[in-house]
């Protein structure tokens, strides 16, 4: 069995990436991944979708258990992605998708180096201006802040594999994108160290 | 413009690569690369199509203007690859395809570092066996050759980027896998290297 690919997807505000992994997981190739979380739901919030709502005494289960990628501590509360899920998925050949920001998939390409990095990115920085206007539901002072973040967020592409730009309803598109990288990784001579021992002996 | 990119394509005996490379290009995204060659065409071959058949005076000032990647002399007859060919095609955003043996792939890698490198082979070397011997037109001794050639080929294989395998009745998926690897490079970040400033600048 070809072990899947762990996906770590990166994108700044208004970049559509729930969009983009969304339509990926419609495909059972694909399976998102959702974190732990001992914080209570928010209203409209649905235990395995947002997070996994869990007791503290369940979550340093987890944690001892070496369940987690990693456990943060934020506001009282703690937050953690699923490791043994992870392995579960890739062990059997479908592809696991981490939506996480940049300092955490930096934190993730240390844990696991063979993970493929992708930054969605809007069509360009004036589209994403307007994006995030276009919402209408958000104070100025966070539009400027979350445009302000996006250029800290720019300087760490070259950690990155791989850019997909999500273009003006192109979210189908740039999930399409997202299948050929995956297809391409699983082709890659690095990715298949017994590839001409297996040609041979069979 | 985007550029386009630079396949070699590499394949032992059996492995099909006139079929898939022969897919690819019916589509005007692909362009196959067609050698010169000073020496006569033989029965069923067309100029253009297996070679640009020239006189020795035409290819010698080619070899001077620099419009040949490489020139051989082989059996009393000049052999180049066509280099100012491929830089018009990949200016204008199209892909050149060069099928070319493991030891013209490592010189081209030395010429042209961009390229991209995909081995095709048949499913298996039994399979490969079967497809050899299958044809019925060639006497053992050169059977066996080619599948002691295989061997000495599979050697380059850490120096590819990719493995394509052409499965039976698959050479349309093997053409779709190398669509995929093209897409898949071009969203590459190494291949990108202004994408933050050209993001932020639009």
């Amino acid at each position: 069995m070809e072990r899947g690919l762990l996906l770590i997807v990166s994108g700044p505000a208004g970049s559509g990436k729930s969009t983009v992994d969304g339509l990926l997981c419609q495909n059972p190739e694909f399976e998102r991944s959702v974190s732990y979380t001992t914080r209570a739901p928010r209203k409209g919030e649905e235990n395995g979708r947002e997070y996994n709502f869990i007791s503290e005494e369940e979550f340093l289960r987890l944690k001892d258990e070496n369940a987690l990628f990693e456990a943060n501590y934020f506001c009282g509360h703690y937050y953690g992605s699923p490791r043994r899920r992870a392995e579960e998925v890739l062990a059997s050949g479908r592809n696991f998708i981490m939506e996480i920001d940049v300092n955490g998939a930096m934190n993730m390409k240390k844990i696991y180096p063979e993970a493929v990095l992708i930054m969605l990115l809007p069509p360009s920085y004036s589209a994403q201006e307007k994006r995030l206007r276009g919402r209408g539901t958000e104070p100025e002072e966070k539009i400027l802040a979350r445009l302000a973040r996006t250029k800290e967020e720019l300087e760490f592409l070259p950690q990155y594999d791989y850019i997909v730009y999500n273009r003006e309803n192109g979210a189908a598109e740039a999930a399409e994108e997202i299948r050929a990288i995956v297809r391409a990784e699983k082709s890659s001579v690095r990715r298949n160290p017994a590839a001409k021992d297996d040609y041979l002996a069979n």
